[in-house]
């Protein structure tokens, strides 16, 4: 095997390196994509399209979210959800995934069985099958309660042209609802950090947003992201990078109350704060009213709205106007804001 | 959710409900699969053959073997080789895997990338391509170095007609190498456990074997199936309790004579230990002698042996004749032998 090892600017991997920060790309970059390429995986897209058959997207995600029961949902629900969400990212119809488990020994059965309930329901209500599985168990103290792997797989849709080299100067980003509700919802049930609320996470099966705007338009979606870990602003950071282009941000994202007083309280921004049920789309000018009009018909969207621009100067970067009219930068998060949130 | 739980047979989960044996299909059958039920997950395979686009096999498992570096190769060929080989079982050509890894803070990026070198080398060594991933990092403490998980896509064989269905009374039974090697391999450096040796893990892909299998005899080969957590003894139980139908097994189950004293010393039984580099193929009788002849061509079937027969009689049971002529019934793994071997 001819592959030395690259010099790495870490000796260590830690918590921030899961992150999908910066961090995380380094991680990546530091030779693993490189080592495993192939013109699929080069895509470095969160779904792979495979040429074989023409138009399957397929996709991965481990799921480690702590606690496993959370407001608003369970490991279960969040692990179906996710990855028919970025299967439905990749403009396909999320048809089927597999199911793998890692048990810590010791795991309530009765608590097993609920997070299968989640897996059930969120499968039904996404419209896709679990067409196979595995099941391993660790001892007690080497793992924690349970971790999920979900992969999906997808027909691309007919109307689909999504990718990112279709962003063009111009395009408006849309936010499909509001920002930083799961973050907020599982932090506020963490150890240490509890707080009364009733935020509860919005994690959600997306496809049944996508699918009908890829029918009613096409090509002019030219691309859609949901900015999980490191939120909103990790998703733009990554997009501006590798498209070379500049975002402008509108001083309106949609934030729900509670969760804005909650992240004030915390210090936190919602704009770094982990999302489930919300994507991003970027569209033609032209038609981002209506894309609008059409998500706010339907209860998982009803806070949709057109959040920024993609412009040609200041390429690389993200900015956001603030209340006072000025502008500062929206940098890529480094490290973990909140370990473990999916 | 109108489901409730199912009485079951055990509160908490234990490292035997991991072990490919009866605990696992008790939790399984606990109410997973209804629970979970549809027509692809019905068919109750490690891997899921897919309608959509016709001819697509799809399987997924999770890898936590301890320790992580092994005589033989590391959790990342392992993952690789596990999964091609699942889908390979399906009688299908693997062309696609996604890696997910989940990793505990802390863990050598050496390390990390020599694992990464074991997944590029297995991916070569079976053209197969990785196509998507993802990458966790939990806690110290909340892990155990690494976990990681494959999903593999392949296109069906179109001269396969691999189906539990299939098997019949008269078939042979043959299997490609010999058996028990991965489990005293990883025995062997096993804290506490370890002795002098030079055995090494199997782990290897097998899809260069059953392809021209497949090739040559076509819908005269009735079933593969890798004898990996629960060794040969839970395979063939699984299929005679499936397919109620009786196996008779040969008392000439080729075993490395290193691997062979190693059990002896342990008191552990080949036919319940795991393997990682060998198959069995249940074929119609009259190529039998045919398909042996071609496997031990190859050097990874260079062992390759009719090891027994699909009967009528005891229906249920897989028997094995003894040195002394007698017969004794060979049963289905009720916990762990080792856990985590793969």
């Amino acid at each position: 095997m001819q592959c030395p090892a690259p010099k790495f600017e870490f000796d260590v991997i830690t918590l921030a390196h899961g992150s999908g920060g910066l961090l995380t790309n380094k991680l990546l970059e530091s030779g693993v994509f490189d080592l495993l390429k192939n013109d699929v995986l080069d895509q470095h897209h969160d779904g792979a399209f495979l040429p074989a058959g023409g138009n399957i997207a397929f996709s991965t995600d481990s799921f480690v979210i702590s606690p496993v029961f959370f407001p608003g949902g369970n490991i279960g629900e969040l692990s179906v959800n996710g990855t028919v969400n970025d299967v439905a990212m990749c403009g396909a119809i999320p048809e089927y995934l597999s199911l793998a488990f890692i048990i810590e020994e010791g795991l309530k059965m009765t608590e097993f069985w609920d997070i299968l309930l989640g897996v059930k329901f969120a499968a039904e209500k996404a419209g896709v099958k679990i067409v196979t599985g595995d099941t391993k168990v660790v001892e007690k103290g080497k793992g924690d309660r349970i971790f999920v792997n979900t992969s999906g797989l997808g027909r691309l849709h007919p109307a689909a042209a999504i990718d990112m080299q279709n962003i063009q100067a111009g395009d408006k980003i849309i936010i499909s609802d509001n920002i930083a509700t799961h973050g907020i919802a599982i932090l506020s049930v963490r150890q240490g950090l509890a707080f009364e609320t009733s935020i509860e996470s919005d994690t959600r099966s997306l496809n049944h947003l996508t699918i009908p705007l890829l029918d009613t338009f096409g090509k002019d979606i030219h691309l859609f992201r949901d900015p999980t870990r490191g939120g909103v602003a990790a998703t733009l950071n990554e997009i501006v990078q590798e498209r070379n282009v500049g975002i402008v941000l509108e001083d309106n994202i949609p934030v729900d109350p509670q969760v804005s007083a909650a992240c004030e309280i915390l210090g936190l921004d919602p704009l770094y704060t982990a999302n489930e049920g919300v994507f991003m789309a970027f569209v033609k000018a032209d038609i981002a009213g209506e894309v609008v009009r059409m998500l706010r018909q339907h209860t998982d969207a009803r806070n949709a709205t057109v959040i920024g621009t993609v412009v040609e100067e200041h390429k690389g970067k993200v900015l956001i106007h603030n209340a006072m009219g000025g502008r500062r930068v929206v940098h890529m998060p480094v490290g973990e804001q909140l370990p473990r949130i999916c």
